[in-house]
């Protein structure tokens, strides 16, 4: 992974990709605050990769320390992010020799991509088109995502914060419809975000213990939706308790394979791309049962809740962006700093390198014995695994106004050198 | 309002009615501690009016002064609340005859009711029945309710709570959109509470200000949905700023009055009980403009965010309970204590007695000058009312497990000295 000697000039780019989260920011904060104790200048592409094809670079210089200090506890990504996939070498070439261009042109000699399994592959092919095109450039992917599915690391920064979001925003609808169950609302669903994989709604679980408590019912992609035994156990739950809390992950499906979202009462209910697996369930519920429901959609407000961040997430997101640096600045090349667990009570962990080629486009499942027998619960080496994540609070800054104090930078553009290029 | 002297014994009766909130607990708390102080016993009915019509009763001094301080902090409703009306003393005299029975059977001198403008006319009621029916009771109203819709009172114990959650979620989830809207989402749709009346809507708009800050778009039940402007709006926003935010009362409505989450995309978008007011304008910028969308309906998530409460109405809410037992003490009634502004900047607020004729079955609507001449945002006046209401933070403790320390009370029953009552 060792390539050669260190440049002895050159910059820095720093470049966010996908879904944005609660702590990415806190990355790009470790990412700058290292690189200016260095000596090194780091450059920003406005919307991820696009930034770089497009030229459209932002220089991080011209922001002070306190405004990159304040991105510690600024959600949304502060330079703008994007969905957008580099196809392979062979099918876009010239994709890639304008990015050699552009980092030639403004003599960047690291790149830093920030993201989950897509830009790691990115981050990857990055690094090796570099000696193909007779480019110098040292390539780092740096991990974020809710989803947490990210190979090699123990978990992904980004994910403790949805989680713990998760976990509370269940313990407290939860004392709400406990509340007012006994002449309305009876059934509680929360929907949240998972399309292929649950860790999020695993980390409701979180919030409660035993059967008795919320959340009752947790439904995961990685199970079979199966109606019987649904509502069955909804069923069951309100003639125990009086009430029952459902969270299920966003990307369900039946027994089809059909995300539950969009199959069998999709007449009923709608466009398929209007989403929401929640009201299908709460439809369910209602027409098997007769109950009173309730449901929730948070969506972005999950993954941007920085007010609720968990302390150890913010702190692991900032150090993979630091180590990213160290990583860069000693000459390591398309590998990735990966938070290692070393206990899980008192909770420790460390960052260690590890090579992208381990890492792009593969996916971490959640382990099959998370997952109670009958599929709706977790276990205790869930509970075991997750508790560490939403541990600790890092609460935002409070203006007199009674809102958070986040930072908008200025996000000053460089002065563009080449001609344009459409991406 | 004053009546006869104290009685020199006697319990003290306390009801939590309707919606619960982040902070009616804090209330109880108020309740319970200050007739504590007093040597009053306080007996909570469960859920609400319909525990003192069944008998079901709760010893409040079965639990510890810690438990009862820890309701300061905890959300949801801690001996259940209800939707339940009594009716008018000639439509069902026989339901009257039993609450009197009760309290009798209990030696219960004063009922404290917590609630909205129902419960307010609930406790009118009673505060007449009882010298027709010859038990001498002193009957007090005490405010509650995220929709802030109580007249007299400045503002109502709970809403200062949504609101905050309301404008920080909508701050929070636009730097996300800000992020993602170059090739992804650009536009964000927060549906929030408010059936008749805006309030919850107007604080959002304490997340930005001047036309490019977010939230841009606010929807109010107070202005007729009107199509054609909603998207040349969303359209100018997009163009001029790049995404937009749209902000939404669940009980907006069409020219026709009809609520738009039951009108007009009805064929399309599924039986009008599954609510959502946000998919349906979703599906109507998707349709009209092409954009990419997400929307988010946090639903109970928002009256129950006691992590995210706002300090003066966690005092206020005390303070009203604290209120009630003095009042009730002082031998009045009929009344409920009320907030009263006596300066925006800095807040400042005292509580006073009002009667509740003055406020039963009334309802507070948000004035004309509040919203802006185009009806999608708020004005100074309106900022100067709401943001004092969500200044200061008042968050829960924290366990080592990362989640807030929510108190569950024992919740012990009274032996029940009556024949059953079916309600």
């Amino acid at each position: 992974m060792k390539s050669k000697a260190r440049p002895a000039t050159g910059r820095l780019l720093y470049a966010q990709s996908g879904g944005v989260t609660a702590v990415i920011n806190a990355t790009a904060a470790g990412v700058i605050q290292n690189a200016r104790k260095h000596g090194i200048k780091v450059y920003a592409a406005r919307n991820g990769i696009l930034g770089a094809l497009r030229e459209d670079l932002i220089d991080t210089s011209k922001d002070t320390m306190a405004a990159i200090e304040a991105l510690r506890h600024t959600p949304g990504g502060a330079f703008g992010s994007c969905r957008y996939k580099l196809k392979s070498i062979e099918a876009n070439r010239a994709e890639y020799e304008r990015l050699i261009d552009v980092l030639r042109a403004h003599d960047i000699r690291w790149f830093l991509y920030n993201g989950g399994n897509d830009s790691a592959d990115t981050a990857l092919k990055i690094s090796q088109i570099g000696k193909t095109l007779g480019y110098d450039i040292r390539c780092i992917g740096v991990p974020k995502t809710v989803d947490n599915d990210l190979a090699v690391t123990d978990c992904c920064p980004g994910f403790g914060s949805v989680a713990k979001y998760t976990a509370v925003s269940t313990l407290e609808a939860s004392l709400d419809v406990a509340s007012m169950a006994d002449t309305s609302t009876k059934v509680f669903i929360l929907e949240v975000m998972g399309r292929h994989a649950g860790w999020i709604a695993a980390a409701s679980g979180l919030a409660g213990e035993g059967p008795d408590q919320a959340p009752h019912i947790i439904l995961f992609p990685e199970r079979v939706f199966e109606e019987k035994a649904f509502i069955d156990k909804v069923k069951a739950t309100v003639e125990r308790v009086g009430w029952c809390t459902v969270v299920a992950s966003e990307g369900i499906r039946n027994a089809e394979g059909q995300f539950l979202a969009e199959a069998g009462t999709r007449d009923s209910f709608g466009h398929a791309q209007l989403g929401g697996v929640a009201p299908v369930l709460a439809a369910l519920v209602k027409e098997k049962l007769g109950f009173k429901y309730h449901w929730a959609l948070p969506d972005y407000l999950q993954r941007s809740a920085r007010h609720m961040a968990s302390k150890s997430d913010a702190e692991q997101a900032y150090a993979v962006g630091k180590a990213a640096v160290d990583y860069a600045l000693a000459d390591m090349n398309a590998v990735m700093p990966v938070i290692v667990r070393t206990s899980d009570s008192p909770y420790r962990w460390k960052i260690e390198s590890a090579p992208l080629e381990k890492i792009a486009n593969r996916e971490k499942k959640m382990p099959n014995n998370f997952l109670t027998k009958d599929g709706f619960g977790i276990t205790a080496a869930a509970r075991r695994y997750l508790s560490p994540l939403i541990q600790g609070e890092a609460p935002p800054p409070y203006g007199k106004d009674g809102l958070p104090k986040y930072v908008q930078l200025k996000n000053t553009a460089v002065k563009r050198k080449l001609p344009a290029f459409s991406a």
